[in-house]
């Protein structure tokens, strides 16, 4: 064995769930791994596998070129690393921390004022999904900076996205699969709280369901060709227009709040495309709500 | 030809484009179709295919025992019928106009008081797609007068699906299913909106969102194990709590302001995730919230 096959040294700050998850992988792929967490005992686990448990948060950031943290937020992060400023020289961090874009850019300018380097990446999965090739995780900063270290972090989620410069992209695209499936979730919440006011079960409803899923709502949010007339900021539709949907949200708000369901969540959808018809935009799809989206709500 | 195999005559009232296609489906399966709209002209292409139009709605009720009912709302439908009420004697109302269960419920009681028959449906596709097999129709009311008229039912969709004697359930179903859309729709809308504050089209995210959809959004809302587990009042998880619920959706709530995008719509999710949770219910499924959207929110 030559030296050059000696897989480098590693770090990982934050010991939770997914931070074991993560040194694991790093030792499964043959690095030597350093670990801190606050609570050490977190580490007795890695350490059995061979990991090396650093002292403190400064022997940890030494003991390796590339750096993984973990933490349970960029505040507590910023607590440990903060003190830690002159030590980041020369070192590359790669941000897993979940937290907004704008913690992720002021993150990258503060490592690099200091010297170091700086990824930030967004862990798509759960930590039971750590290490195996289909597993995704996002990643924005430098492009050669990326890719120097992509064997290394592929031990981690084989399918490693790199997202572009922008630092805070890995957390967008995070933030933005993740509200779509809280507005999936809750409206299907909805859904069964008033399939409950007539004693129909979720299990009678769920073939329905399944087909709706499958042929009308995946399509919906999947459609190639929608996807690109929005981005051309093409609104024409022979399907259902910004008229017919507003007229089905007050048809579901009305229903519901006869049935004694909760409708605060729909009235602003409402409002918003309220506000896009009186804009004029009645027969365009109802996709024109999205730069709604991006500005106050008219009340 | 014996006289046994003469369809029998039916009438369709409302010639929306959804009326048009129910009397087109009746008259290409053979029967005799009588109908009746406000504006005539509306009848002119089926009158070329066969139909009769009818020069009251009197005459229009007068010319079928099966009397097919699709109008814009059940205000219009009640002002049309309502003079008409001692002609409902021997007839069966099938009625497709969409409203909420209340309006079902009533409609097929004030039917039924005046000698007619009845049942509610809800139509679960476009007018293009009215007459296909696999055309998804809910009927609600009595077992054997839907078993009466299945074969005829079905020439307008082939999929007719009986969900039992509560008159509101189709539309219950057709509320719910909506929902669904509508909550999986905005939150795509949103996730756009933040995207779009990165310059990220949803061209580059599409493959994402897709992947996205497919593995994670639709197993999550058609899981039968879950679905059981729910009707069973089982909320125990080893996925996700409502702890961990609450953490994200004041996650996603913190970074959509700091990118100018409007939360309204989380902010009630928000409210009901913590209500659970203060009723110390945080180790539970998220689907514990169902329970609080069929009461009032605590603010």
């Amino acid at each position: 064995m030559n030296s050059a096959s000696i897989p480098a040294s590693v770090t990982v700050i934050g010991l939770g769930n997914m931070g074991v998850a993560l040194a694991d992988a790093f030792l499964k792929g043959g690095h030597p791994t350093t670990v801190w967490n606050r609570s050490a005992d977190k580490a007795n686990g890695l350490v059995e596998k061979g990991a090396v448990l650093a002292g403190s948060v400064r022997e940890a950031i030494a003991a390796s070129n590339l750096v993984v943290v973990c933490l349970s937020t960029y505040k507590v992060m910023q607590e440990q690393l903060a003190p830690l400023e002159n030590e980041l020289s020369g070192r590359v961090i790669v941000n897993l921390t979940t937290g907004t874009p704008e913690d992720a850019r002021k993150t990258a300018k503060w490592v690099s004022e200091h010297g170091g380097q700086y990824l930030d990446g967004a862990i798509m999965a759960i930590p039971q999904m750590i290490g195996l090739p289909e597993t995704l995780i996002f990643y924005g900063g430098s492009k050669a900076l990326f890719e120097a270290y992509e064997p290394t972090l592929k031990l981690l989620g084989g399918n490693a996205a790199y997202l572009g410069e922008d630092y805070g992209v890995p957390l967008i695209y995070d933030l933005s699969l993740l509200t779509m499936m809280y507005g999936a979730w809750y409206g299907s919440m909805h859904a069964h709280a008033l399939l409950s006011t007539a004693n129909i079960t979720g299990t009678e409803f769920l073939p329905y369901a399944t087909n709706w899923v499958n042929h009308l709502i995946a399509p919906l949010l999947t459609d190639p060709v929608a996807a690109r007339a929005r981005d051309e900021g093409n609104f024409t539709t022979d399907v259902s227009n910004l008229n017919t949907n507003k007229l089905g949200l007050e048809h579901i708000i009305h229903a519901s709040q006869e049935q004694g369901i909760t409708v605060e969540w729909l009235m602003p959808l409402l409002t918003l495309a309220t506000q896009k018809v009186a804009e004029g935009y009645g027969a365009d799809s109802f996709d024109r709500v999205i730069e709604a989206i991006r500005k106050p709500l008219v009340k």
